[in-house]
Order: structure tokens, then C-alpha cells, then sequence
């Protein structure tokens, strides 16, 4: 035992493991917690609250645009000392490769990045992404020390039908006593039975119902309070409802905007209390619970533990003193660390023109054409939809009065680099273009706009720039864009320049009328295994019958 | 997914993941629930209430004096699928070897028998066991597949101090991802912080206070219920005090006589609802808290986890309707299989005479001379104790009168065969002798009686049989033995027999005055590291002095 320990912090001490608050402290050495009570110390801290650092149960990085260490720089100062990080959409770009560069990217940052081993790469075989990982990848990514889970299971339907891929992956995370991680949108009745055999998580439930259905299945729920998909309040009901020693917060998918302004997980625990949760489940479903998932030595303030801890002037409102990672007070604040290289120049396409953006007309149509059209209704979700296009020189216009725009998808791995082309009511776009090479899962490069010409315009610059977002409004030739070169997905920048670039883009398409929320919406449009109808590299899919349809309608 | 499953079970559901009563149906396909709702089934049956099948956190099943399979026989129709069996008794007497004959051995039993690596063997320098098992024979046990943690770690001041040898077989758990089980009787202050650091579960808590302040530092609380160390009732306050999720129910020792007539860990289930406990909150003490700890696939009902359930006619008063093991409904009736080689032939000394068993008196002592005395209090606890005993013919004889006998522990495996010698308060015997091969930890062969040749009688038959317990009158002649041939420590013989040989031997050392519990306290009297005094075969023990100390005062 040490006699004169490095640091005491005094406070009110919220024991995960107990469910109470206590006066106390806790005793810090050599990063560790060694003794909750009084010792001699070298430096002694008084606080009002001591939580353990929480957990964001599961996330994208990329879906923030920054690197595992700038995000880090923005979450740990909010209290967020670990994040279990599914590197899903830089392995659609990149595959094994792309994960292991952000695994060891991840040494950059004192941010406690855990990984999942992407699962479901690519997501169907009804679009090109730039990689695949196969179930001997997977095993092999599974064996690193920080993957701690198999990531996200998304092809449902190919579990229950006994499809082998799915199974020799879940089998080699089986196999090494490890958690699998579910993607279970709408499954419900005797499928979410048969699913819940296999899968352990889930962060799909959007109603209590949802929820309550899976909870009574043992599976683990986690409430999601993302950028589109905030599902946290309607799903806390759920804490009354069942033992919440399985529940957990996550945000899944965070915009930098978000991110900046509101936090990570913090938020989900902030507003978690604010609807009227008691505060220490809440904070344990922010650690221990999403620890005990995972299998996590943090999470907990106990002897033994690393000394990961969030120190609080004011629980209830989360006013965030001072955090500790591994008995180091505020680890943000030394100089940034050299980056590793993360890969980049991973969109190549030929550049398009307008023409080739265009939907050719059918040869029998009159003035108008009947077409199907995606429906953003909002979030992420989409509803199928059937409109009336004007035929102008061979080619479908976009009725924009109607708020239907046109919208392409372009393969931008190095492949055959081919074009889908459609439309989507609801985006608000009435001039102009707006594009993304973040265009889940696959990451193809996105353009919607009112006229063909701009969308070439936008989907050249991407490709010039290696990838990220833009904007162009033809009437001022103003072009504004977010290069993300790391993948076509994340910026190495500093996160705060990253936010810049990311409002410089919104408001120019603000201006061209994008809805808000509309860029995240853009990346979810081409994301072909979530209902109903979305746009891949190779034609419209009709989701629910897992098969490319044609636009125009027979 | 299968059309038509085997079997169908209705009733109301203890759902242990989410602490609710709720009325279903659990479906079970090929020995694995797979769904939670109605299904075409081959089989059907209506019951009260369905639980998962409980689980005994920490049990020595050598207590019991039968082996697995016969604990098994005696237990499942109980309702308890599992233990978590410390095989620490044979590991005394065999060593490595012994642990691996009993884990063999239990693959002849539906009883889901999981081991920990006895940690503590030998339990001091201070006594002559049969094996030792140091940190390479501890990792190589952690390596097979039923052994989920390292056993209870006893040696809590070497943990203290820093002893490699300790922390050598804690890292050995850690680096699997074991479970490590603490021993922590008494521990309090400064000292409970530190080994805090490094062990994860206690079950030697006596007082409430004790119990809390072990879960206050994030270690998992058992609540046992023995023969002997009853503590169920005095700890059960703890759970309105704390989050229930890290307490657990235990057994650690119970006599054959109480598992054939009040049940194993199913006792302890009962008697907290008695007290008061809510059902749900026990059933998962007796569950998923410790299948939880030692990361078991079962202890819940959910699909994709073995179809392990209690029917019950009824949940608060336990009365069991139906066990179901991995799909099979009373899983212990099938006929008994063949009995794997356990290990016989350990009682190893040479005949010894009651001279041998006498303490010879001070060169300068008079009428009496002054000793000291084991105070056997009750339970497993003794006071330091002094007396007078009278000389007679140059020994010191017992002042049987005031309820004082002699004590010998004789060396019994095959080294030395030394002898210490001692006298006990409290035992009741006043005539004839009792004497065990069970005799914690180093299962020497101890012997207690009010004279000399009484004790060496039962000392002699029991070497020839092979170990057991004896009880001998010399007042009518009669000498009654169980034979517990296996390691000295059990019987390899069906449960009743030796339920009936365990009582004619308790009904013998009645009618010599032993007090109830008599042969239990007999078999912790040679335990040198539980306090105050103790005697082993190498002369009695200050506990808290850790050394050796004359019986005569000087």
C-alpha cells in the first residue's frame, strides 16, 4: 500500500454498483483507484459529484467527420472518457485496412476507444462499396486487443434463413466470449425472437413498444440519442418499465455541429435528467451497465479501476468540473500528438457531366412521366411516393414546385464508376446542388439538385477535393465545400475548423432551401437496407422487396 | 426457425432481465429456448410460475461427503442447474490431480458444474496439507473449460503485502478474463480497500455492516446460507439497501444430511423470500447476478440460451413442479451412469496408541498445569481459552467435567506423521472420541474425545477404511464409521447412504455428549487460518499471531 497516494478527490461519490450516492472519496494512484476513503495525498481536489467517465455504447466516429482524436478533444471535457466506436462506414471505403488505421489512430487520443468489427460490409449486394470483409476478416479483426464486440448485425433476414457468412462471423465472436452487437430496425414477432438467439444489443427500437419487446428478450437496449434519430425520449419510459441494468445510452450518429455545440453521450445524460430520470440510472446506463456489456474494466469507481472519472459541480444539470483518464486531470490539454497516416484519395470517378446525371425520358412518354419518387420524410426515414415528371429534350425534369428534386448516386470506388439516377421529394432544394461522399454504407458520392448541371458541378468538386460536402447555387457561382479526404469521410483537421466548413456548407444550402437536417438526410438516401425506397450506384431499390425497380413506373 | 418445436411451457415467467412477472410461454427447440411466445409444439405443458434454474455462486461439494453426480441427484429436483464448486478440499489432499478427477467426474451429472483454480492451497506454512498447487498448476487449471475464476483467495495479508506467488495466480486469471473470488473473513479498513483492488467477489461477510461496505467497493456480496455459517438472514437488509445486481446467493458447506432434507442453494432462495425478500429480486441472486459474474450462458431464459428452468406450483413457497436441463425434463431420472476413477487410498499413518495422542506433562508441573484451550463457540468460530488440567501419570489429562476434551490432528498423508496435540471447550463430548479425515484444509485426520485410547481406536479405523468419520463408545463398545474413501473426503456411494451412515454417526457422538453441529465444528478445528486458535498436526495456532504456541502456558 502507498502511504502518500498522487491525488484525493472529495464529493459526493455516485456508486454505480450500489445505485447511491455517498459523501466520500476517492483515492488515486499511480492511475488507479486504490481506496475509496481519506488518504494522504499529494494533491487533493474537492468536487460536488464524482461519476465514473461515461460510455457511449455504440457510435460512428465518422458519422462526426473527425478523427477518433479530435473527437476526443470535444467529448472528453464533457465528461465522455470511452466510446465503443463501430468503424463501419471507413470499412465500406477501405475494409480491414481502413479499420486497423483507426485502431491505431485511436493510440492518439486518451479518448478509451473501444471497436466492434464491422459485421455487415457491404450491406447488400445491390450496391458497389469500396470494400468488403469477409468472415475471415472479421476473425482476424476480432483477435485485436481493442475490438471488443462483433459490430452491428444488419442482414436480418440472411440470420434467420441460416445464411453461413453471418453465422461463421457471429460464431468467431461466440467463439472468443465476445458480444454481438444487433441492427434490428422493425423486427418484430417471431423474426426478433429468432434474432434474439444470436444477437445480444440493439439500438434500432424507436417506439417504447419496440423497446419493451426486445428488453423482455434479454436483449440489451440502447437508447439512442443521435443527430436524426433521437429516440431518447420516447424511449426513457422504458426505465420504469424494466430492471434498467441492461439498458444504455448511445448516440450512434452525431453530427460535428451536434457534437460542438451539445456533446456526445453527455447530452443523452443530460437529457435523460431533464425528462425526469433518476440520475444515477442514468449515469449507469452511461458506464457500468454498457461496461458490463463489453466486458470493460472502466466504467465503475472502485479499487482497482482505472481512475476514469467525471468530477461535477452539479449532477442534475451536469456541469462538468474537471475529467480524469487513468488519474490524469483534464488529458485533452497536451499538445496535439503527430497524426498517423490515415488513408486517403479514395474517390475516383471520372468526372461527370449534367447529361450524365439526367434520367432519360421513355420513348413513349408524353408530357409527363409517372416515376417513383423517395419520400424524406424526416430522420432517416423514407416513404415511397409516385409523381408526375415533365419531359423536357428526351430527358425527366425534376418538378421542384412539388419539392422533388433529382437525385444520383456515383460509384466513386475505382470501379466501373457507374451512375443511379432518381428523385426525392422533401429535401426543400429549389436551385442549386448539394453532394456528399458520406452516403451510407457504401459512400459513393450523393448529388441531389434542381438542375443536372449543378450536381455535376457538386460531384466534380468532391471528387477534385478527395471527398466530403458541398453546396453550389448556379445563381451567385458560388461553390462551398468540406473536403473530408480521410476515406471520403473524416477530415484530419481540427474539429472546431471541421464545424466551420460543415456551417459554411449548411448555409449555402439553407439558401438553396434544404430542410434542416437535409445534409444528414442526403447520406441516408443511398443507404439501401433501411425501408423503403433509396437510391445505390446502380438503380432505385425497393427495400422491402430487396430488388432494384425502375424509376419510371410501367 | 423450426415449424413444430419439442416442447411448450406456459406459465408466468420470472423474467430475470427485466425483474417482471409476466404471463407466456417459453419454446424450446433441441435444448435451447428459442423463442418467448406460443408455438406449435410437440409437447406441452402448463405450469405456475417458470424460472431460470438456479445457481449456487460458491460451493464445496466435498462438504457434502458425495460426489457431483450424487449432489447432482439430490439437488436438481430442487431446482438448482448449477454450482460453481471450489473444489479447494481435494486440491489439499491430491493437489492438481484431484481438481481434475472431480472435473472429470462431472460429466456424469446434468448438474452444470463449473470449478474455480483453488487459489489457496496450502492455506498456510503452519500444517502439513497433501498437495500444494502453486501459479503454474493454478493457470493450467484456469485453461480447461469449466473453470470460470480462480477460487477463493485466502492469503489476503500476502495479497497485501505484495506475495508473487498471489499475485502471480491473479494476473493468471486476469489475463484469461477470470472471475476472481475473494475470502475476505473479517477484513475491514485500510485493508479491505486494497484487496478491493484485485478480488471480485466475498461470501465470508457475517454482519450487515461487513456486507455493505463490500459492496460499497464495487465487490460482489454472496450471501451464504452453509450448515454452519448461516448468514442469509442478518445480510438480507442489504438488499433494500443497494442495487441487487452484484449480490448473489451461496451455499459454501452444507452437510449431506441438510442437502438431502432442506436442498442446496434452493434453501437459501426460500428462506429470503420467508424474510421478506421480493421473489424476482431473489431469483436473481440465485441467477443471472452470478451467471453474470462468471460470465455463464445460462441462468436467464431467453432465447439462445439453454433451456434451463424451474416449474413451479408455485414461487414463494418454492415448491417445484418440474426441472428441466438443457431441454430435458427431470433431467436426473435417467439410471446412473458408470462412476469415472476418483481417487481412493489417501490416509496414510501408522497405527498410533493413546499414548501417542497424550500431552505429557511439565517437568515442574504439579496437580494441574495451566493451558491453553480452543474454544469452540460455535459455528466455525473459537475463543482463546485458558484452563486447568490435571496431571495423571505424567500427562495432562482433560477436565472433561468442565467441558474440555483432547484434540489431536494426526499427519495423514504419508509424510511424517506427526502429531499435534490440543485441548477443546465445548464440543459436549464426555466419553468416548470422534474423528474425521475432514478436517479443513489439510484434511488431516483430527480426533477429539474425553480419553486417550478412545481417540487413537477411531484414529486407527479410520485409516483402515480409507478416511471417513467415526464416532466410538468405550462404554458399551460400539464403534460407528461412514467411509468416505474418495480423497478421505467423500463417498462414492449413493446419497442416501451416506445421508444414513453421516446420522448413525452423529446419533453415536450424541450419546457422548457432542452438541449439535458437533462434527462440523470437529472438521474446522485444524483450520489455521480462520481465528483464534486451531490445531494442526504440528501443534496448536495463535491465528492472529501466525505462529506456533505451547498448549502449556509458560
Amino acid at each position: 500500500m502507498t502511504d502518500v497516494v498522487d491525488t484525493l478527490v472529495r464529493g459526493t461519490l455516485v456508486n454505480v454498483h450500489t445505485g447511491n450516492l455517498e459523501d466520500g472519496a476517492v483515492a488515486i494512484d499511480d492511475g488507479e483507484v486504490v481506496a475509496l476513503a481519506e488518504r494522504p495525498a499529494e494533491h487533493e481536489i474537492e468536487t460536488g459529484y464524482v461519476t465514473p467517465g461515461l460510455i457511449d455504447a455504440h457510435m460512428h466516429v465518422e458519422s462526426s467527420m473527425v478523427t477518433l482524436p479530435e473527437y476526443g478533444r470535444a467529448v472528453l471535457p464533457r465528461g465522455v472518457t470511452s466510446v465503443v466506436h463501430d468503424p463501419h462506414e471507413i470499412a465500406n471505403v477501405l475494409g480491414e485496412a481502413g479499420v486497423r488505421a483507426l485502431v491505431e489512430d485511436a493510440a492518439n487520443t486518451p479518448l478509451k476507444a473501444r471497436f466492434t468489427a464491422p459485421s455487415s460490409v457491404p450491406a447488400s449486394s445491390l450496391q458497389d462499396a469500396g470494400a468488403a470483409i469477409d468472415a475471415e476478416a472479421v476473425a482476424s479483426l476480432l483477435d485485436l486487443a481493442p475490438v471488443v464486440a462483433l459490430g452491428e448485425v444488419m442482414n436480418v433476414p440472411g440470420l434467420i434463413a441460416g445464411d453461413d457468412e453471418v453465422h461463421a462471423k457471429i460464431a468467431a465472436a461466440r467463439e472468443r466470449g465476445l458480444t454481438v452487437d444487433g441492427h434490428m430496425p422493425g423486427v418484430e414477432g417471431a423474426a426478433l425472437h429468432e434474432a434474439a438467439r444470436y444477437l445480444d444489443t440493439d439500438h434500432e427500437s424507436i417506439t417504447l413498444a419496440e423497446a419493451r419487446a426486445r428488453a423482455d428478450l434479454g436483449i440489451r437496449v440502447y437508447l439512442r440519442e443521435g443527430s436524426s434519430s433521437k429516440n431518447l425520449a420516447d424511449l426513457l419510459p422504458l426505465v420504469d418499465a424494466v430492471d434498467t441494468r441492461r439498458l444504455s445510452l448511445c448516440t450512434d450518429d452525431r453530427e460535428v455541429v451536434d457534437i460542438v455545440d451539445h456533446g456526445g453521450v453527455d447530452f443523452a445524460v443530460r437529457k435523460a435528467i431533464d425528462e425526469g430520470a433518476d440520475p444515477v440510472d442514468v449515469v449507469q446506463m452511461a458506464t457500468l451497465n454498457t461496461a458490463e456489456t463489453y466486458d470493460l474494466p472502466f466504467g465503475r469507481i472502485e479499487p482497482g479501476a482505472p481512475a476514469d472519472l467525471v468530477l461535477l459541480d452539479d449532477l442534475e444539470s451536469w456541469t462538468v468540473a474537471g475529467v480524469m483518464v487513468d488519474g490524469n486531470l483534464d488529458p485533452t490539454a497536451p499538445e496535439r500528438t503527430e497524426r498517423t497516416n490515415l488513408p486517403t484519395d479514395t474517390v475516383q470517378f471520372d468526372p461527370v457531366s449534367g447529361g450524365d446525371l439526367a434520367i432519360e425520358a421513355p420513348a413513349d412518354a408524353g408530357a409527363t412521366a409517372r416515376v417513383r419518387v423517395i419520400d424524406a420524410v424526416g430522420g432517416l426515414q423514407t416513404d415511397p411516393m409516385t409523381a408526375d415528371a415533365p419531359v423536357d429534350a428526351g430527358a425527366l425534369v425534376p418538378p421542384v414546385e412539388e419539392d422533388i428534386c433529382s437525385l444520383a448516386v456515383i460509384e466513386r470506388h475505382g470501379r466501373d464508376g457507374g451512375i443511379g439516377r432518381g428523385f426525392v421529394h422533401g429535401l426543400g432544394l429549389h436551385r442549386g446542388a448539394i453532394g456528399s461522399t458520406v452516403a451510407h454504407d457504401a459512400h459513393n458520392c450523393v448529388v441531389a439538385g434542381a438542375d443536372p448541371d449543378a450536381m455535376a458541378r457538386v460531384a466534380n468538386h468532391l471528387r477534385e477535393v478527395g471527398g466530403g460536402i458541398a453546396a453550389f447555387d448556379p445563381a451567385s457561382g458560388k461553390l462551398v465545400s468540406l473536403p473530408l479526404p480521410v476515406a471520403g469521410l473524416m477530415s484530419a483537421k481540427p474539429i472546431e475548423t471541421v464545424y466551420e466548413g460543415y456551417e459554411d456548407v449548411e448555409a449555402l444550402a439553407t439558401d438553396l432551401g434544404l430542410v434542416e437536417g437535409g445534409l444528414m438526410e442526403l447520406s441516408f438516401l443511398a443507404l439501401e437496407v433501411i425501408p423503403t425506397y433509396r437510391l445505390t450506384n446502380r438503380g432505385l431499390v425497393d427495400v422491402e422487396a430487396g430488388e432494384h425497380v425502375d424509376v419510371v413506373r410501367p
